[in-house]
């Protein structure tokens, strides 16, 4: 190993193997040394060893088989190409191959934010699309306006309890956040969010120049003495928060603090954008009404999302804004898009007026709860010893915290190795540092699936455990 | 009339026919004046009377009927807004303003720039629909990968002639600018565009704090020594292109001038967009090749969209890139909305995977050519003296270019009366100057209506020309 060299660590390892099997050192078909044990010997992090091993499985050189370990292939044939070619993960930071990793076959694979697509309304929506050809024909796959067809925005109005002019549909979630940040931020300003938080949201803010701060929480939600400190010392243009069940608590932002929250913005004139994307999936009582809906709340951006809860390959979300800040809105969303598509927005429009979506909110709900049910029934039994969590009233991902001192990093390319995989907590925090947490998508198995990955998963922290990491990643 | 109050004078003109009602001074059902009368008489613009007027419609206190005039309503009624209430025309630009008075009924609009809807293929979309719903089911409703789908983007890898991994899927061809806008240009940087161009991009150039510079051009396109210049004098970022049939000319940038582009270009480091929406809308001889798939137009940030030969309320476009840039605009992609809708994606590529696209794109040129034909005939026969036009070869457009000294509001306002709209050529140019172009979109009526449109226009101009605006806009 030379560390000297601009060559990346498990790119000379990759090349070490190949010409040890090329100068038949190493026989075709050997199962190579486990990742621990290759990473102890040359002194490198365990992630190093498992990109090296991803580099020759991509090339043809090897093979991998969950739960079994990787093995070089018993003839890399015409198709396994020569060492002096880039792995196409040079194009990929550690985390995307880490990611990509865990989609392998045979991984239970937690780590997705995405819903389970057997949830999907998809005989509903092909109806609801077949009934807008009918009746609409060629006028739904015409332009439409900026802010989104006015019957639809009638339907998000009377959901959220505002005025129909203060709807803008946009491209789901992620668009609502970036024509939020491209309204309201320059370069260097702060904004203020939940640590942990939605990813996708600390991306748009990076890009825009802004810089993130992030508000310690605790299982009520944000710590409101730790905001009230950062609004007076970091003089935040934005406050971005995720009141339902993003915390990794699993929580609601309690009642009294949703109040206090919108006295605390008010007080020191910063606008508030609520991403409550996750509000209807509560397993635990009723939904608590939006910021927006509070008093005081009338300013609040509050973005919304059909994503979650109807299907996301629809790209269909909104933000309600009042009047300045939604004029510029529009504004923005026309130059980034002119607007929304105008089939999927009649499909959802036609969708939501056929009445099928309160039933079919109740059961993916109760789908979504048995699950959690099955997670945390897991997690009780086999009570690793060290590891914290919540258990959560709402939303699809249950936190787990590992004991002190354990790399996150470390347990995940140990978990790959039992043949599970889970979203690694720091891409969530601000910081982008680990903080210990690591994050479960319950809702994606059945619950026998979920049981068996959370076995996996407690295996895999067992072992993990007297090993730490050689090197910080 | 009080020129120095902060009453907007279309305000002032307003109330005080209100005024006059209310004292019965004017009964009800009374004809207006003729904008052009009561404009001189009170020494204000055209524009002015129109928005009193159209202010006066707004709230319940006159009619207006398309060739007859506006009439006091004979009963305002408790619908009538008192005139203390601001019109909804103050959030309004007087652009918007006017844009809005050409959707009135009986007006003949040749002012949008969206294709006509009875060439959309509706059933040929529903089907392809159906059979996706049929075949993928729930997958076609999930989430995808921000660069798009795969069977897609080797689609339209084919139809462009370039690399798979070099195509990325966008909403429209608006998104697509507006990538290339985020991924490339700063405050303060130059984009050298032709004059005029697509005003959409014009407008994403300018909200990134870019300022725009225009080109000349000519009936060959861009003016290459106009071109050189600026590239050595103005230090651009980005060469924004649309080479086919945007110039007032309707003709295609010539051959020997995209060679010479791409040269300049590379010459001065300059990246070159092309944006290639009207390509196939060709009416005379076949479409040129793309500077992209020309030699040294590899590095070509080709922009293409299923907006105009297909239906533009689906959003679907494209943007071509290498490498480096395309890596950088598929990021820029993932944080503005994840990716482009999955359902629309998945119909697109059945619909072009069922051959009938080809078909549909003939008799759709077809079409257009006849009523390009119509309306060039139709301008031919009505020869209004020194009112100067061309034979455009393709795109949707015809411009037509003022007698010098006519300001082209006047003649829209004008127009307006005689029933007919078109768009204002000062949306397209950089610099947002009356440069006494009018744009006609020929391709949204049936020859029979074009000829009696282009008559009306012929009839406004006749009326307008002897009338000079009193005041500048």
């Amino acid at each position: 190993m030379d560390r000297s060299s601009a060559v990346p660590l498990y790119v000379q390892i990759r090349d070490g193997i190949i010409a040890a099997v090329q100068q038949q050192a190493l026989a075709p078909g050997t199962r190579l040394p486990p990742t621990r044990d290759l990473a102890r010997q040359l002194g490198v992090t365990r992630v190093t060893v498992v990109k090296a091993y991803e580099a020759l499985t991509e090339a043809g050189w090897a093979e991998a088989h969950v739960g079994r370990g990787t093995f070089l292939a018993s003839d890399p044939g015409p198709g396994a190409a020569p060492p002096s070619e880039p792995p196409a993960a040079a194009a990929e930071s550690t985390w995307q191959t880490l990611a990509r990793l865990a989609d392998r076959p045979g991984i239970t694979n937690f780590a997705s934010g995405a819903p389970a697509p057997d949830f999907f309304p998809v005989e509903e929506l092909r109806r609801a699309i077949n009934a807008v050809f009918d009746r609409e024909g060629a006028a739904a796959l015409q332009y439409d306006a900026p802010e989104g067809l006015l019957p639809l925005r009638q339907q998000i109005a009377d959901r959220v309890g505002c005025a129909v002019d203060d709807v803008l549909v946009t491209s789901g979630t992620q668009q609502a956040v970036d024509l939020i940040t491209r309204t309201l931020l320059r370069p260097g300003d702060v904004v203020l969010t939940e640590a942990p938080t939605y990813s996708g949201a600390l991306e748009a803010f990076a890009a825009s120049g802004a810089r993130v701060i992030g508000v310690p929480v605790d299982r009520g939600g944000l710590d409101l003495d730790a905001l009230e400190q950062l609004l007076q010392t970091a003089k935040p243009r934005l406050i971005y928060t995720v009141p339902a069940f993003m915390t990794p608590y699993g929580t609601a932002l309690a009642p009294e603090r949703r109040s206090a929250l919108l006295a605390l913005a008010a007080a020191h004139g910063v606008p508030v954008a609520e991403d409550d994307a996750y509000r209807e999936l509560v397993y635990d009582g009723d939904p608590l009404p939006p910021l927006r809906a509070l008093p005081g709340g009338e300013r609040v951006l509050h973005v919304g999302s059909f994503s979650k809860l109807m299907a996301p390959g629809l790209r269909l979300g909104y933000v309600i804004a009042t009047a300045e800040t939604r004029q510029t809105l529009v504004a923005r969303k026309q130059m980034a898009d002119l607007h929304t598509s105008t089939l999927i927005q009649h499909a959802v429009r036609q969708y939501l007026a056929s009445g099928s979506h309160e039933a079919h909110l109740r059961q993916t709900v109760a789908v979504c709860r048995q699950r959690r049910d099955a997670a945390v029934e897991a997690l009780t039994r086999l009570a690793v010893p060290g590891l914290t969590w919540h258990v959560p009233a709402g939303g699809p991902f249950i936190w787990l915290r590992l004991p002190p001192g354990q790399a996150v990093v470390d347990t995940y390319v140990c978990a790959l190795d039992h043949g599970v995989a889970f979203a690694i907590g720091a891409a969530f925090f601000p910081d982008r540092r680990d903080h210990g947490w690591l994050r479960l998508n319950f809702t994606l198995h059945e619950p026998e699936q979920i049981r068996q990955g959370i076995s996996r998963l407690a295996a895999a922290l067992q072992d993990v455990r007297p090993e730490q990491s050689v090197l910080p990643l």
